[in-house]
């Protein structure tokens, strides 16, 4: 840090506004409470939060639906896992940020930096990995800690609306994409292309020179999927045989990768890749436990030499790969905005799956 | 080719013996016959085999029970696809191959050259592909020819008797390791491991620095396994949890890779990769449609970054490699061999999975 | 083939026109004469060219200084190796193909098919590999044979002006972006990006969702590569450290990769790479035998895990890749078009370096 | 930590023994000294080392000739950069060790482990990466610092003196072999095999499926090669053409890939490659900076599609991996050990280069 610049300086309050569960479980609800800033550790740094991403996780976490325990057994209060704002205190240990800087907050709080997982891109896997909002409090916190190494640096033009979103949604379809290893030139299928991840998906495989094709209903979705560079939208209400339609659209032959990010469309993600040889499925959106099944007959897997695989969430790596496609302008913002006070509402709405696109949060308002 | 050189030259009959179907579908046998020898097209060979041998697969065709038809309809009544022996006749417009050039048929009798599956070593999926012993006369029938481009040539020091069973067991399992992507010190794991294929891809796994573990039962069978290679022999039979002591041996956390050669493994094929991240679960034994299903909850799948996929048979480059581990003595004969006058038995010892490794007829007994 | 579409029939002459080298070595010229019209074999096509493509490479066959001998030593008088047209006739065995179809001829005019290279799409490298216009005649003269299987077949909507100069300056531009594994989101460098290779590949770059950078000289190179999809192009007439300045517009790391097509380049093409680790440099163009060298201190390479490597002729998946490109629209034509009986002079203003993107010739002019 | 476990104490001296350069530089001298025992800091261990390597490595940072700099100039006394031991104290902030744990110190130190290369398995390259016995104190020095993140633990099974050559010279050529991407049946060539890194390459080489060839001199290294797994020893001094003879030992076309670990070995590593298309060069031995070049005519290396690259020092991954062939037995040490007073004599002769296999010091003799 150079010594004539000047460094700025914040005030930083006792309490701050955080949107945290009541009653978590299946009649769960989201009150605004003041909470306790709290003190970063010292390789920590303590981040204020401008925007945070609401993302259906959230509402898995707070139903307790997936089959992985409760929040409060954790002692968190506060979900939220896509979180951008500024470094406002840094731990005695930290050297590589400093007071000023702007940071992310991801779905994985921290890992162990020290394994195998860590070592290859794929740290989100690490056994000893640390879920934000789950295992730690969330972004529905203003004020909240992050591990100075694991916090991912937001770049110049990149504001922090596009950037909060980008923790999770963006991410994350970014290293499935990459991890697919669909070439420029291919159809990547995004079943519920319309909705906060699918829209992101759509930009990405465009920008990587791929073709996509979304699958989403509605005339307001239609516009969007095709304003942000889908090559078709297949209307699932309005479209008689929709496997039929999508590999008609693929030269005959079906997807070379179907992204499945909504729990419902794991039904016919194989179908999708019509008789395409090579062709992959990625798993993305998770579903309750116990809720669907995805496979094939054995036959069909070898015959089309099909690839499953799925994608946790996004990597340093993929963010910082998607943060810098937003920065050139190729990954734009499709969010509705609230205010932090309406959170509880905003909450609702996305439980009752009537968001289009990102749903984000606005401390400042 | 040397001028100098003498050619070998071959006394053609007008007959030879081949075994056929009689019945085909749920009641077939197997009768041994006088029939006419082929004449090879401008660009094939005829091919005098020495030996055949047979597979599981022949017996899908003569049962029909793979939902694609039947052998009859193809005008076809000799099954068999993994044959060696000597080319005794070149078509007009062979370069390639010369009488007394050993070779050997694969599965695949042809394909096109000239489509993007053919260009990428995966010829095997070519749309236009022709099934040897479905499509056009199998390897039960002493003389048959072959495109000359896509017979196999057999290098020195691998006896026939060693290079007809890699034509389709060796180099289907090979082709499936590279596949996989496992990495030398990797715990590769064989259910099946002492049959036909399971036995080359315990050999070929250790050749290629993999750790194998074969899943089998009987005394006879652990001995052949671990002679071949294997770390070790869970007897299913013996063992109370298989799956438990598998991801015991493997470090506590499931295989790395599960290549499933018999139907009745798809049932714990993912469950044998325990939480093992980033494992493969390979599909090779094509079971009868609509008898089973692979597949995992997309949660499952996600956290474990899990890879579901399928080999259908060795290619031409899987053939070459797998003959060369065979060459230098890496890739050992198993099997047991019939004179041709008893491949009806010997069929149905093969239906009654009555045989341990490979069956082999010889055309010269 | 269709029995009720009417199968177009063609005349065939027994004489066409074809430009014909004349005292091969340093001072050959190129004369434009009546020959006869080959016969195709039984697995050969016959073609009728409307375009040629015009190639360096011709030149270099035509000095003779590659150090691989000459075209008379096989016969041959007419080079070229980058051609479209239609199938006027079929040879006796030749069942993919049929009268009317669109084809075109590539750098190699047929491999063996049956090796390892053939089998795994680098078949350019295949060791019985024949090259087009020097090895049998090229695509100067106007009604050639090919291989059936060999042939690229051109789909609907790319006309034989932009198909011919893909059979070779696209084709390998594509094989060598993909085959150096550079990423969307990566800078790619083409030093001569205003050459007839070189703005194939600032197109395909972009394509593929990398950003090209052009090194050129010129207005009209500058308006034509930015045009083309160039982030930058660099002037090196006038500017006056281009290396420095490559490094400064790509973050100030340096290239992801450099694609040297012009033999002046491969001097700066190690430092265009500046300090980014895992950089590429690979050589396309070829330069007479004994001209230069490439390379590094091994310190270089090992500190900056750089590779260098080299791409030789597209192959036939990269002639579909790149197709299918142009037919989508991303790959524009960019050449001047001559007259047959004008091919002399188009020959010796490539001679000259004289000729903007690439020079063609139709026969039909 | 199972609370039911005696946790070693350790007590820790205010003095250890290092060895530590004397007049740095062409006639620098090594000699053995009392230095202070350094306080590990808050995310760092205190390790006692028992086995330190000694690495040529180590002669040129002492002799300043990579023109990287002096050890002065960082306040660095003691070199080496391959060593194990046993924690001894734990900073206040560390969680992933404790005191007893064994671990070794590898040639970076540390690295940022939050960047692109960090995140990737190419930490060795971290732009923040901080050299062992260059830019901090070495493993000539009994206890030293580390990192807790970055420091290497080692499995029950793996000696001291296995381990601590591991950490440099396996984990590298471990690293390079992977990154080579030669499969098992290909021909990896060691020149310099039967040295310190060669020897391990040999062996593991053999343990990835590999066919090994050392070139070296001398009746001993023969023996010891072909001990430790090399198909074919090659001895310099007596083989009239060594490229020749390497050439004709893999089946005429030469090496796939060619492993250089000395410097006087890149004058003929291309040449050792033969005619072999996609072979593999990679560089690993650092010579003095302006002593030697690799490379070749852009038109050898397109033709061949040769693949020129370096390996810098075994990642944190590398390491690990090296480390489990070393549990297996896979691995075994080739090394000749001396006790800590005798340090300067060891290094002497290894700047003599008359060292066979690799040096080891011992601080408990």
């Amino acid at each position: 840090m150079d010594d004539k610049t000047a460094v700025p300086s914040f005030e930083i309050p006792k309490t701050c506004k955080a949107g945290v569960v009541v009653n978590e479980g299946p009649n769960f609800s989201v009150r605004v409470e003041e909470v306790p800033v709290p003190e970063p550790g010292p390789d920590e740094v303590l981040l204020k939060l401008n925007i945070t991403g609401l993302c259906y996780s959230d509402i898995h976490y707070m139903l307790g639906d997936l089959g992985i325990g409760t929040m409060a057994a954790n002692g968190v209060r506060s979900p939220g896992h896509e979180g951008a704002g500024v470094v406002v205190k840094v731990g005695s240990n930290v050297k590589n940020m400093k007071v000023g800087d702007r940071g992310g907050v991801k779905p994985m709080w921290d890992t162990c930096g020290s394994c195998e997982m860590c070592w290859s891109d794929t740290e989100t896997h690490c056994s000893k990995s640390v879920s934000t909002g789950f295992q730690v409090a969330g972004t529905y916190q203003q004020y909240i800690t992050s591990p100075a190494r694991y916090m991912s640096p937001i770049p110049d033009g990149v504001p922090d609306e596009i950037a909060a979103p980008i923790m999770c949604s963006a991410s994350t379809i970014y290293g499935s994409l990459e991890q697919s290893q669909l070439q420029a030139g291919n159809w990547a299928v995004f079943p519920g292309g319309g909705g906060g991840v699918g829209i992101q998906g759509v930009q990405l495989a465009r920008a990587m020179g791929m073709r996509p094709i979304a699958i989403d209903t509605g005339e307001a979705k239609r516009k969007l999927c095709l304003e942000m560079g889908a090559e078709h939208f297949v209307d699932f209400r309005e479209t008689k045989d929709v496997v039929a339609e999508v590999v008609r659209l693929t030269d005959g032959l079906g997807a070379h990768g179907v992204f499945v990010t909504a729990p419902q469309a794991y039904k016919d993600a194989v179908a999708l890749t019509g008789r395409r040889v090579k062709s992959k499925v990625m798993c993305i959106g998770l579903p309750p436990a116990g809720s669907c099944f995805l496979g094939a007959e054995p036959g069909a897997i070898i015959f089309k030499r099909l690839v499953i695989s799925g994608t946790l969430v996004g990597s340093m790596r993929d963010t910082d790969r998607a943060l810098d496609f937003a920065r050139r302008g190729l990954l734009k913002p499709i969010y509705e905005k609230w205010p932090i006070d309406k959170l509880p509402e905003a909450v609702e709405k996305l439980r009752r799956n009537e968001v289009p696109g990102r749903c984000i949060v606005d401390f400042n308002l």
